[in-house]
């Protein structure tokens, strides 16, 4: 795992002659309503640190609105270009973000353990008194936002992963990570022909069964909106920009599916997920910083992302986005994505 | 120009630090009704050599199944992948052509001027009893078999560049070679970021043009096929398999634009041109020799082929395919494209 890493995704040293591996975390504590790893869930004391350009950094981003820890949980997000250091806040002013008043993500990893030797990934979660690194379980935290941190949900948040259908939405999510949200990575980091090629069938394999599942649904469990849709939006709102040319996902466009293309319209123009989208970040990081697989750096101009906002009348399914709950407010002012990232 | 060249394009010696610079073709004698350049049309006496890959190469493919030169103009397939001694015979039995009995292209052009140290390119025509190159002039080779080559056309040839509409043909084509044809390349060997995106507003510029003019007529320019659809034929072709990813010309795919799609479907299907295009060899040169924009040589599982099969309507707008003429019979025996290389 090198020092330039997204969640272990985005490494080129991760891109060699062995099959793709993503590395598990480094830094497993979790944050608790009970505080049993020493880590209490409080308002004002802790950080999130993201990249919009990662996809397991966005599920937290999207989480986080949805359930309105906004105010609770502060956000810093990184330059989509990481130097060999790795993350950095590049895009605050004087290069330090405002509250951790570091340059570099790494120097919240050193603080937790010294001269730490691993990647360093996002999302990242920061206690901000010690500056120490606290978690980067990519997996964890947002199943934590959802059952941990409850007592600092806003009003009207939905329940995004119900007693009651947690099972269902572990399998779905496990398939969908396996093949999908993980599966593009495989095929795009694949050293082999072969390698990329069962990557590429997986990826399009269970493509096509969500697409049917989600045919007469509106979501993937249940109702409402839960953590599976969360998972496997963040990939699927990546997938024409960067996964089809970038990673070879190119059996089709996700617009070329009818269903799937629409559940992502719907999602993306659902409060609380597109607002958290910079298409730019999105591609200026994967095409330059993954010179491995474009040596020239150069970043494509398209997709066309107009289509993004167009009606999807998904809510002819029915369905109840946010369950016995209601949309998130606005974003707050510091955190609104550019026009640059928006379609 | 380096040693592998396809009509000066498929170089990555083309792909360094100055904007794309196709090469003129360098041997530019004609084959002539009247032999003016000692080089009399003459049935038998040349070898077209292509590789079915290039889209210069492929346009004599379509022109000379057109016009049934099949059997006075016999035919070389160079495989798709060159190496450091360029375009080669590979996939002949012992490495070597049975006509002229060379192993590399190269050989030609070196018979005909000793040592000679441009770039080797398709397509070429080969005078088969001196094994000396004749032409690799890919702009006028097509031009010279619709009007220097009729006395051994078939039966009910077309006028592929009727004299009355020249005029018309000759700048329809020449923006289109300017934006598309070359277009596609300025793009996909840009050095820098805003050099691909002028090529990127050209291309697709261009296409929305086309597009256009392609809405209600069913060919670019009179009532039937001439040498303007051949040439726009053989980029569309490879539009969404190598330039819409490889190319980073990734607006949109061409099947994502109503007219062009079918408008190039409709072509696909017309007897001389689909029968040409072998996607297989296409997609394993693009991918596996430009290694200075794929340095992983994996060449992508997609698209799916198939909707090239699929209806276009464009029947309905009229036209005559080949005005006073007929369809070409079938393609010979030894030159069917293998399924591998198609839908």
């Amino acid at each position: 795992m090198s020092a330039t890493t997204s969640a272990g995704t985005d490494s080129n040293a991760a891109y060699g002659h062995k099959a793709f591996k993503r590395s598990r975390s480094h830094f497993a504590d979790r944050i608790t309503a009970d505080g049993r790893d020493g880590w209490p869930v409080e308002a004002g004391r802790y950080r999130l640190v993201v990249s919009r350009a990662c996809p397991w950094a966005s599920r937290a981003l999207v989480s986080r609105r949805l359930l309105g820890l906004e105010s609770a949980l502060s956000l810093a997000v990184a330059d989509p270009i990481q130097d060999d250091r790795s993350w950095r806040f590049t895009l605050d002013e004087g290069g330090r973000d405002p509250v951790l008043g570091i340059s570099y993500l790494s120097e919240a990893y050193n603080a937790r353990e010294r001269d730490y030797p691993g990647g360093v990934s996002v999302p990242a979660i920061v206690d901000v008194p010690s500056g120490r690194l606290v978690t980067n379980d990519f997996q964890q935290i947002t199943l934590d936002f959802a059952t941990e941190w409850t007592a600092l949900h806003r009003q009207g948040a939905p329940d995004l992963y119900p007693e009651a259908l947690r099972d269902e939405i572990d399998e779905v999510m496990q398939s969908i990570y396996r093949d999908v949200n993980n599966g593009v990575y495989r095929a795009g980091f694949a050293a082999q022909q072969s390698e990329y090629e069962a990557a590429y069938q997986d990826v399009f394999g269970r493509l096509d069964l969500v697409s049917e599942r989600l045919a007469d649904r509106r979501y993937l469990v249940g109702e409402s909106l839960t953590e599976a849709d969360i998972r496997l939006f963040t990939t699927l709102v990546r997938f024409d920009a960067v996964y089809h040319g970038h990673f070879k996902c190119n059996r089709s466009k996700l617009a070329e599916d009818r269903v799937l293309w629409a559940y992502a319209r719907d999602l993306y123009q659902t409060p609380g997920f597109g607002d958290t989208v910079d298409f730019h970040h999105i591609k200026q990081h994967y095409y330059r910083v993954h010179t491995g697989i474009n040596p020239t750096g150069i970043v494509p101009v398209g997709p066309d992302l107009s289509g993004w906002l167009t009606p999807h009348h998904r809510e002819e399914l029915g369905g109840r986005p946010f369950g016995d709950g209601s949309a998130p407010g606005p974003v707050p002012p510091g955190e609104v994505v550019p026009p640059s990232g928006r379609p």
